[in-house]
């Protein structure tokens, strides 16, 4: 009888081959499957030598191919195209089988189909993997969730592929969670992404239009600051952007790339489920306002025209700002994955999904593309505490969450005097102040409710609901 | 044969009552319907005399008793008592008549309502209504939406018991558009009114905090602010409060009322819905987070005791910072009703409801919680021009910003400085700086997409669409 293979992948793109690669370079059998003969073709062609990788384009022959628990990977664009190739595979499926979506897909569509696949024997997992192109093939940080028994089948396999940190080479990934837990972990991270991606685009802002830095002064300044405590693959590629040329022009590249920011919905996804969470994410929410409003172009430059912004330089010395910057950068990174991992804590009540936090952090700290050594201090905090609410609350990052807050105010200050626009660093000046907070003034907001609607209040002195009938008094 | 009542209203809660003496006192017959005896009594002992108001618990009598076609308010709670109370009526329904959801259904249940129900026959109208519980009674703002037809029929009775601005009484209700126009533009109404509360209360916390104001003060001040360009029915009730004490304690009742806001979703809803529709609304987002945040009490308790913040009073002259703040609030207010009406616009295309934004903001000038004098100012720029894309582009409008912008600037720097925490404010503010910047700093973002996950780029130099392959320049 034939050796079957020991694992199978859905879509054969780019993520989909690399991931295969990295499957085969680390001793296992792979076959593909890809309904474009080409793609399943190349496959084979690009196989590193000595490894045992095949390409199909039947589903059947594919199906037949894996041995038992089958352990199929779905690489294809989420909604619908999840669906069919899930039905596709059906009639050939034994009790047992594993189908894991390892693409973006929004967990309510994951746990529906964990729901609806269980019944009939097989288990669906959900699996976050983040790391770009690179990362799949050289080491991503993965985000398995679904049942445990399951998992136990693609542990070794997902350890094996996946990127390593630190001196005892620890694997970046765990078990994420139940149910949609590894698709949920994998929006939160995307959604940190597009906060973290905002907060730097407004330190360069600030740089470039606040102090005159040329490209040369950012690309030095970030190789510097990626040596240090912001050090990370986003502070690092930034590094390298700034020193990118355009062959073309000879001009740097960034400079001719025009400012409307796509997006592909896991940004605007984090947000929408923190609201129904009832967790306020408001660093990511601007992100995701920031990317929107790049779109509305031709608006802009209308509006432009009538408005003729003056941006005024930065009255500080440039080397206090900068560093100023720095700590701004610093602080509100933080507040960004602390708003993250807050909705993570508490969608993983709502939803029963037991993410343990800890295991996290920790394997965000490689290969994925928020990995930054910050995620080290979060892994230390909730190794202290894995049930911490909120890592604002942690000893040692408030410590430099104060150290830093000052700077922070500083630096809203200087920009909103400047007319530079730091949505997303003020919105996480926003949070931190109202989170630390003991009384905000959201008293007013309840009286107001009160007062047109009959909403009731609590009060501070007593328990209890109360209304009271507001009268003029002009 | 017995006369048949002119209109039905299910739901006898206080709305439902204030709403049918509202059309009582107007002239028309009305009939209510609530399973609870109690409140179908209470209709009726307490109509006003003269009147011809009558209450029923039993759904065939009521729907009997309306004369055709048949025009039926709901006042239920959104979700399922709307469905059940529809399927309760459609037994004793006639082709042509008229059921009007008078809640806050999310348009999209109303969608569905509406396709349901108009094969069989029926018309289905989402209507929004705000004003409140007095504004029912005396004259609301309402915001019918469905097919045209329907609305013909109760056009004069929405527009006998509607609130009537100026001197020529002007209601204020229109036709909002098609299918669920009314309830989407209800749902915007409450998204702006949620920013505007979140604005006044940081107002608030800036003079209180900032520059040690007593609530007598605070009152003459929003008194006098309600003079004013300011001058709104929330700055008025502002107003009233900080003149309102507690009877039990004597102090003002406003220091008694704890800080937590509470939220019916509506204000979530039109956050999530921008983010759906592909529009910017980062102050409503703001204020949506900071409710949110107002609940986690527990979490600030604690932060708070760790943090130990500390206020630092705003460094200017009372009288100049008071009139910055002024200022502030103003521009703040125009940049809310700027991104609710931008959402307007875009949502009524994409989901073809063709709403009048004209009408819609001529009806909001009073009757709603929302009606302020700048009502008046957005009429008169729809009115110039029906299809403004966003009331900033308006040149009388711009004009008024942009002699506000270095005020609220300076407000935004003065707060940061003090650690008061502004969101909305501050969120109004980068809005404005980056809808009217040519270049925002997002063709930042798009080259780090670009670089960790090949997602392309524009440029500025031509058109297409590029990818590079970037390198490492450490």
């Amino acid at each position: 009888m034939e050796k079957k293979f020991d694992f199978g992948m859905i879509g054969l793109g780019v993520m989909g081959q690399n991931l295969l690669y990295n499957m085969a370079d680390h001793g296992f059998s792979v076959l593909g499957l890809d309904l474009d003969e080409k793609k399943a073709k190349a496959l084979e062609a690009g196989a590193p030598a000595g490894t045992y990788v095949k390409g199909t384009t039947d589903t059947k022959t594919f199906v037949e191919g894996l041995s038992t628990p089958r352990r199929i990977t779905l690489l294809v664009p989420a909604g619908k195209p999840v669906d069919a190739v899930v039905a596709s595979l059906l009639p050939y499926l034994e009790k047992g089988d594993i189908i894991i979506d390892g693409g973006n897909s929004h967990y309510t569509d994951t746990l529906r189909r964990v729901k609806e696949l269980a019944p009939k024997g097989f288990h669906f997992m959900g699996m976050g993997v983040s790391g770009g192109e690179k990362g799949a093939r050289f080491g991503p940080s993965i985000m398995p969730g679904g049942d445990k028994e399951a998992y136990n089948h693609v542990q070794p396999l997902l350890e094996a592929i996946s990127a390593k940190v630190g001196k005892d080479q620890e694997p970046c990934t765990a078990y994420m969670g139940k149910d949609a837990a590894g698709h949920f972990v994998k929006m939160v991270h995307n959604g940190i992404e597009y906060a973290i991606m905002e907060v730097i685009s407004e330190a360069y802002d600030l740089l470039k239009n606040g102090l005159d830095y040329s490209n040369d002064q950012l690309h030095g300044l970030f190789a510097k600051w990626n040596e240090g405590r912001l050090s990370s693959f986003l502070i690092e590629i930034t590094r390298d952007i700034f020193a990118t040329k355009d062959p073309e022009t000879g001009n740097y590249l960034v400079d001719m790339i025009l400012d409307k920011a796509g997006a592909k919905g896991t940004g605007k996804w984090t947000s929408q489920d923190a609201m129904d969470t009832g967790v306020a994410i408001p660093s990511i929410d601007m992100a995701v306002s920031m990317r929107t409003l790049s779109a509305y172009k031709e608006d802009r430059l209308k509006a432009a025209a009538l408005y003729q912004p003056v941006v005024h330089k930065i009255q500080e010395d440039a080397a206090k700002f900068e560093a100023q910057v720095e700590a701004a950068l610093y602080i509100s990174t933080i507040i960004c994955y602390a708003q993250g991992l807050s909705l993570l804590v508490k969608a993983s009540e709502e939803l029963q999904m037991e993410i343990p936090l800890k295991d996290v952090v920790k394997i965000w700290r490689g290969g994925c593309i928020i990995r930054s050594t910050l995620l080290e201090t979060f892994y230390q905090a909730y190794l202290k505490d894995p049930n911490l609410s909120n890592v604002l609350l942690d000893p040692t990052i408030a410590g430099e969450v104060k150290a830093g807050q000052q700077d922070l105010r500083d630096v809203v200050s200087q920009a909103a005097k400047s007319g530079i626009a730091i949505g997303a660093i003020q919105s996480s000046l926003a949070y931190l102040e109202s989170f630390v907070s003991a009384k905000m003034p959201t008293n007013l907001i309840q009286a107001q409710r009160d007062n047109f609607g009959s909403h009731t209040y609590q009060r501070t002195d007593k328990e209890g609901i109360f209304h009271t009938e507001w009268e003029q008094h002009p």
